[in-house]
């Protein structure tokens, strides 16, 4: 299991957003309370969107919290959109390559979760991965071919619909395959405006936790001395695997099988049921 | 903190040492149960006796529970004497310089705990240290310089007495900078023939961990089946800084305040009492 | 381009192989003659026969020549059949899993030269290889999956000829592609106890240096103080993409378009020629 | 030795700055054309100013030719005022304390030479830092020992001044040490607003290379392609330890033993003579 955060509003410092709470992410790379995982040390990434249409993105294959060119470039980078995610490796190695965020132009992808099985699925869903596309793989992980099968699916023009019918494959491939639960997955992805999140297992098994702060002006009152807060905009949205410090009323839990989008204009929230391949 | 383990026997294979039970280092580096940090995962490092006089070591800043190199060596290194190190950095940045076990000639030395506000007490013992020494000294630890205190003080011809007189120094110079508890340390250090473990800490105050093995015959009929004690002779040791398993009996606690040398013939247990600088 | 050295005969140190002779592999790792790239900086991997029938593998991500690690446990590892591989990457990222030599059972592969436009011929490649060993693939190198196809068409029955069917299907899919040269090659493999050499490129192209050293007896009379030469036994053998010293007679180039083995009884050294798919 | 880049100006990417011209410094961590060493593959580090008066520092311990967050962070990190430094290992180890630039406070400083016999006067220079910027030193470098004494002599005052004084002083310490030529050097160093370097070595010895760019207008009628060129104002300027392109009349030599300014109203150039201590 990881855990992930993602941004989005006015310009933020990351040092504010990523160190700068109670239970943020970086400590929850060390003691995280809701995962399986207590311990996120495999790796980190973070993804934010600067001087150009596609996104930067910074990884690390040493635990976040003692990477101290991840302390110092937070403190000088500032974004308005930001992915961050803290790795707990479940069978893939430890490298650059395996550190979510994953990147596709200007697009974003992260999982919390795992593809069971997903040594004997692999070959399979690989194949269904656009042949162009395919080029661009270079990990190993489940989450990185989840993303490429999204999208093939069409990810860049219907993100819940492509993420629905990567589902539906991965599980129609695991069933195939005789896995029992195919499966788990809390998802962020952006094209660098608005931001899908997912929240989904298969079968109706336990699903991951996924929360988003509730608006932000009430969240400032609560904590006065927080800078992010001060800095972000009123519009501003947290979506995150964790909760980032212990205030009730703060967080909003995501419904078990539902996806949202935080977008311009009204967010958006929905139930999420797989399409199966026909 | 950190969680150590030292081996003295027959040659056994490092992967029967290091992940072959229950609660193995490898697994404490993950979750350790008695020290203060549950994570030990900011580098580890191991030291064995091999072809030369003087032992090897390999260094990892990587936590060990994913480091694959580690995972395939311990496989194919059989040694009669060894260190193994699981590091929880109290501040000095992780780098294979700062990763115990450290090495002068045959010699090696790890440490448990900490020279408290050593930024500011660093000086004046690095001073302390002899010149000829201080030209080895690579790294920027607390038991890096304690080692070479230790060093300067006579660790080679009698190492409890160059330890005590090392705490005694430690203590004297952190009580002229109003220091209130200027150590906790349990230590191991072996010239290649025999081990000597310490436990203490300043001025009464709590004391890590210690233990040592009961003897190797009752140990291998409580576990039939572990690979080490299999091979491992009737006179081998271990000296932990927690138990490898839950086993009642099979672990004796190293009293508070003392010092104990395993070596060929019987081994020793004494109190332990610093030598303060005239 | 990579450098690339590979050793069978009586047990010898590590140390002695790799950094004991005047235009050693770690010497070629910074500053090579015969390659087209003079620094091999990008990763470093040794593959060894120990205590078990697997091979041991030690990689590192950087390079070789400042690598305390591999120069410390050189000191206290003795093997009679060695593998050792300086990287020069092409595309593939800088990551354990894209370091050789790679590992299969009891089986080291490693590989200088590259299979060109990798990036569009992969998918058709990787699709060639037996479901059951696709799963065993972790990297991303065109090296690796050149290693996965052999094994696919018989690697452990028939060397030469698995690699023979390798080569044809690389040069059938690359010419599918349009790609003028599909491949360029040296390559190692060994079982443990046989060492198999090839040196090749497509449609006459010009082919990497590979070299096999002469008689030991004759060599330890040039070289009187190379410990190495002393250790080894009379029929050792080395076989290198580029020599390890500069004295003529040493060293015997390998013809282009041919495969040699290293075996107990007489070596052998023949023509090669791809066997295209039907 | 190593290789350098300083830059004062408008604010420029840093991509086109590193990577944006024929023999731009990360060609020259593979291909260096004045240094002794051709490659300088032993880490990397860059200083910028940006968010906060004290400048962010990112560094890394691979080569910087193949660092991917390198090549990332540098498309999306704008500046007026970088610090860039290519690292070739004279003894100290490879490890993030040992990469150039230095940082303490405001102020950067990188250095490309080597205090002779270090190991040797280490010591009695380290004795001479000031107790309080002692607790600061993390890494094992001639070169950050150099900056510390440096800044206890008046770094932040007088900037000639003290490094003139520090100079003095490392010549009477290798000279009581009986060192023959103690010290190469040229220096940059900044406080975020000016930046000064430095061109000397000891007793007439050969003294590595120093440039500065002629005025941008030139540059940029030279070079129209040139984004950096472009974007830069016209009184921007770049110190570097080797030209970062061949068109001859771009570059001028630093004359040896000389020290410049480049600062807000006109740039100054002087003689350098250390300052012996009394």
């Amino acid at each position: 299991m990881c855990r992930w955060l993602a941004y989005s509003g006015s310009p933020v410092l990351l040092t504010d957003l990523l160190y700068g709470s109670e239970h943020s992410l970086i400590v929850q790379s060390l003691h995280a309370r809701l995962g399986n995982e207590e311990t996120n040390g495999d790796g980190f990434g973070i993804g934010w969107y600067g001087e150009e249409e596609a996104p930067a993105v910074f990884r690390g294959i040493e635990p976040a919290w003692n990477d101290r060119n991840l302390r110092d470039l937070s403190r000088h980078i500032r974004s308005g959109l930001v992915f961050a995610h803290v790795r707990a490796s479940t069978h893939a190695p430890v490298q650059l390559s395996n550190c979510h965020p994953f990147r596709h132009g200007s697009w974003l992808w992260m999982h919390n979760g795992l593809i069971h099985d997903f040594v004997h699925v692999k070959r399979d869903l690989v194949l269904e991965v656009d042949p162009t596309l395919y080029q661009e793989i270079e990990g190993s992980t489940d989450s990185e071919v989840f993303f490429y099968l999204a999208l093939t699916l069409g990810l860049e023009d219907d993100p819940p619909g492509a993420v629905a019918r990567a589902v539906g494959l991965i599980e129609a491939v695991g069933e195939r395959h005789g896995v029992e639960v195919p499966l788990h997955m809390t998802v962020a992805t952006t094209d660098g405006e608005s931001i899908w999140g997912f929240r989904y297992a298969s079968r109706g098994a336990d699903q991951g936790s996924l929360f988003f702060s509730t608006d932000v002006t009430t969240l400032r009152e609560q904590y006065p001395d927080n800078q992010m807060l001060k800095d972000a905009s009123d519009e501003a949205r947290l979506v995150v695997s964790e909760p980032l410090g212990s205030l009730a009323g703060a967080w909003n839990e995501v419904p078990p099988s539902s996806w949202g989008v935080v977008q311009p204009g009204d967010d958006e929230l929905h139930g999420f049921e797989p399409i199966r391949p026909e």
